[in-house]
C-alpha cells in the first residue's frame, strides 16, 4: 500500500445523533496509532468550517476529553446544514486541504453528508491531489442505503422505547378506557424511529403499548384512526400511539407538518402529535387525549443510548480511519454490516460514496403488520440488537458530566472566503 | 403506647411520580417488622378502590415485586381523581374500613389526597372508630406546606435538568445565533420545576442553559419575552427556555389555558410552549423556535431519578408506619425536615393533615433573580441536594424492568356501591 503521509481532517454534518461524537473519538484514538498521520485537525461547524479554516487540534485535546465524546450529544465540533453549491466553494475547499496538507478527510452526517464527500473527493481526483476520502455514517434517521443501519438509530429508539415503558406505567394508574397518550418521534420521511417504538412491548405481550403506531408508509386516514382508538380503548384502560412527524394522507401530502399562528398570535396546531389529539377531541367526546412532544431530546439522550450503538459509531470511526490509511480507500462511506448468525455480531464494510448519496433505505412494507398500525416479528429481529446495552455516563453533582472541547485553534493561512 | 392490632391499607391518589412507589415499598417493608399489623392491603384506584372494595394483599407480594417498586414509575396500585363529595360516600369508606378491620390508613398524595385523607380521620374519630391515618407526600410540584419539599421533586428536576444539558449539546451544534429552544414542563400554580431547570447550568457558569426561565410567579409579557430572547442571542448561539405550563399574564389569568377542568376543577393547561414558539414567529423574523414538551414523560422517568429522592420516598413510607404504629399518632402527615447543617441531611417529622390540605408552599420571591427569569444561589442551596444521586435501574434486554404485582384480590365483604 502506497503511504500517504499528512494530515487527518474530521468533520460533522446534520443534525447531531447521540453518538455523534463517540464517532469522532473512534477516528481520532485510531488515527493517532499511524505515523503517516501527522496531525489530526477537526473542522467546526461542518463544511462551513473548512471554507472559513475553523479548525482545531484534536490531537492536542486530553484523553479524557476524547474519550468524553463517547458520552457528549451533540456534535462537539458543531455542524452546519449549509450545502456547497457553487463551483468557487469546492475549489475553496481543496485549496484549504492543500494549505494545510490534509490527505484524509472524514465526513460523518446523512446523506447530504455523503454527497457533499463525494463532491470533494471527484474534484481532488480531477484536479490530481492525493486526497482519501471516506465518510462516516450518521443519522436517527436510519435512512441511509446498503448500511444495515446507522449509527444514531438504536440509541433514539432505544430511549423512545424506555420513555413509552415509563410512561405506560403513569398512563395504566390514570386511564380508565377514558386515556390517549401520543408521543411524537422524529422521521420526517421513513418511518424507522417510530416503527422502533414497537420494541417496547414485551416479547409474547401483544397488547403492551404502544398500541398503535401511525407510520408515514401507511397513509392516514382518520375514519380509520377513530377506529382504531376506539378498539384499544374497549380493551385497554389507555391507548399509546406513536406518531412520527411526517404523516402523510392518501395523497401524499404531509398533515400538520408544521407550526403556524394565526392573525392575533395563537399557536394553532402544532405537529402530528397536536393533530391526533385534536382528531381525540373532536371525534371521541370523553376521552382525555395526552400529547408528549420529545423533539430534539430523543436525538440527545446520551444518558439513555444504547451501547451497541455506541460502540458501533466508535468503530465506524476507527473503521474508516484503517480504510484510508492501511487500505488507501477513498470516495466511500463505512457500512456496518450484520452478520449471517442467530446471535448478533456487526462489522464494517465500504460503499461507495454516490450510492449512498443517492439512495435512501425505506422500512420494508412487509416488516409492518396487515394492520397498518403495528411491526411484525421480522422488523423485531431487525432491530431488537441495536438497543442492547447501557452506556455508564458519568455523573457529576447529580447530572451527566460532558465532554468540553479546549478547542485550540489552527492558524489561519489563507485570505479570509466570502460565503 | 396503646397497641392497636388490625389491617393495613395504602392507597395512591392524583398524579404519579417517579417515586411513588418506593413509598409504598416503604410501607409494606416497614408493616411487615410489626406483629400487631395483621395483613397489608393496598386500594386500588385510591379512594375508588376503597368504596368498592377493590383491595389487593401486599404482603402476598414477592419480595422481588416490592423492592421492584423502588424503580417502577406511575402507580402501581392505580390512582384516581375521583373526590369524595357526599357523606354517603365517607360513610361508606367507615363502612368498608370497619369490615375489613382496617386500623392503619396510609395515603400518599398531594393536598387534595391530605384532605380527603384528614376527612377520613375526623369521621372516624366522630364515630369512635379506632383508626389511624398518616399521609405520605407526594407531588411533583413541592408544593405541599410545612414539609421542606415533596418526594417526586427531586426526580422530575434531575430529569429536566439532564435532558437540557442534553439537548444544550445539540443546540449549541446547531445554533448560529437564531435558534429558540423551548421547554414546556409542568407545574400548575407554582414555578417549582421551571425554577429547578436553572440546576443545570454549571457552578460558575451563570451563563449556562437555561438562559430564560419563565415562571407563574412573575406576570408574563410578550415586550419583555421578546426582549429576552434577542438579549440571550445577540450574546449566545441560541436561548434555552423553560416555561411552565402555569404561565399568568399581569391580571392573573393564565395563558394558553384551554376551558377545561378536571374533577377538581383546576384548569387543565399545556401550551405554553407553543405560545411562546408563536411569539417568537410573530416577533423574531428569521429566528427558529423548537418546542419539547415532555409531558407525563417527566413524572415517569425513573431511569432517570433522583437517588436522594427516591430513598426519601421509601423513608417517608417507613416513617408513615412507624408513627401510627409505634407512636399511636393519626391524623398527621410525614414531613420532611431538613437538617440545620452545611451538609445536606434529611429527616421526617409530622404535621397535622388540616394544615397540610389547607396550604400551599410558594416559591419565595426572594430566590427569584430581579430579572424575573432567573433564579439566585439560595434556590440553588435549597435543591441542589434533592438531585443527587442515581438509582440502579435494571435492564432486561436493552429496556428498564418494571415491577408487576401479581394482585391477589381481597374478598369483598359488602354489597356493592353505587357511586
Amino acid at each position: 500500500m502506497p503511504e500517504l503521509v499528512g494530515n487527518v481532517l474530521v468533520g460533522q454534518s446534520g443534525g447531531p445523533t447521540s453518538v455523534i461524537n463517540a464517532s469522532i473519538a473512534g477516528v481520532v484514538t485510531e488515527a493517532l496509532n499511524h505515523s503517516c498521520v501527522e496531525e489530526i485537525y477537526g473542522c467546526l461547524n461542518g463544511v462551513l468550517g473548512i471554507l472559513q479554516e475553523d479548525f482545531i487540534d484534536l490531537a492536542s485535546e486530553s484523553q479524557q476529553a476524547i474519550r468524553g465524546l463517547r458520552h457528549t450529544p451533540g456534535a462537539a465540533l458543531g455542524t452546519c446544514r449549509y450545502k456547497l453549491k457553487k463551483q468557487q466553494d469546492f475549489d475553496r475547499v481543496l485549496e484549504v486541504f492543500k494549505a494545510h496538507n490534509i490527505r484524509y478527510f472524514f465526513y460523518a452526517g446523512g446523506n447530504d453528508s455523503q454527497d457533499t464527500a463525494d463532491k470533494i473527493s471527484k474534484l481532488a481526483q480531477q484536479q490530481n491531489y492525493d486526497l482519501r476520502v471516506i465518510g462516516i455514517p450518521k443519522t436517527i434517521d436510519n435512512d441511509l442505503p446498503v448500511t444495515d443501519h446507522t449509527p444514531g438509530y438504536g440509541s433514539v429508539i432505544k430511549y423512545i422505547c424506555t420513555t413509552i415503558r415509563e410512561i405506560s406505567c403513569d398512563n395504566a394508574a390514570m386511564g380508565q378506557n377514558d386515556l390517549v397518550q401520543i408521543v411524537e418521534v422524529m422521521g420526517r420521511s421513513a418511518g424507522w424511529i417510530a416503527a422502533g417504538a414497537s420494541l417496547a412491548k414485551r416479547r409474547d405481550h401483544p397488547n403492551d403499548p404502544p398500541h398503535l403506531i401511525f407510520l408515514p408508509e401507511v397513509a392516514f386516514s382518520v375514519d380509520k384512526f377513530v377506529a382504531e382508538v376506539k378498539r384499544v380503548l374497549a380493551r385497554e384502560k389507555f391507548c399509546s400511539i406513536v406518531v412520527g412527524e411526517g404523516l402523510v394522507d392518501a395523497d401524499g401530502n404531509y398533515i400538520a407538518a408544521s407550526t403556524k399562528t394565526d392573525a392575533f398570535g395563537h399557536a394553532q396546531l402544532g405537529g402530528a402529535g397536536a393533530y391526533l389529539q385534536s382528531l381525540v377531541e373532536q371525534h371521541l367526546p370523553g376521552i382525555k387525549a395526552r400529547v408528549v412532544s420529545l423533539g430534539m431530546a430523543q436525538r440527545a439522550a446520551a444518558h439513555c443510548s444504547s451501547k451497541a450503538d455506541n460502540d458501533e459509531a466508535f468503530l465506524a470511526g476507527q473503521a474508516a480511519v484503517r480504510a484510508a490509511v492501511l487500505e488507501a480507500e477513498t470516495d466511500k462511506m463505512v457500512t456496518l454490516v450484520r452478520g449471517n448468525t442467530d446471535h448478533y455480531t456487526c462489522e464494517t464494510g465500504l460503499a461507495p460514496l454516490a450510492e449512498i448519496a443517492n439512495g435512501v433505505k425505506k422500512l420494508p412494507r412487509e416488516w409492518i403488520n396487515e394492520d397498518g398500525v403495528s411491526m411484525n416479528y421480522q422488523f423485531v429481529r431487525y432491530a431488537q440488537p441495536l438497543i442492547q446495552g447501557e452506556v455508564a455516563m458519568p455523573f457529576e453533582n447529580g447530572l451527566p458530566l460532558m465532554a468540553h472541547l479546549e478547542k485550540s485553534r489552527v492558524d489561519k493561512l489563507l485570505t479570509p472566503y466570502e460565503l
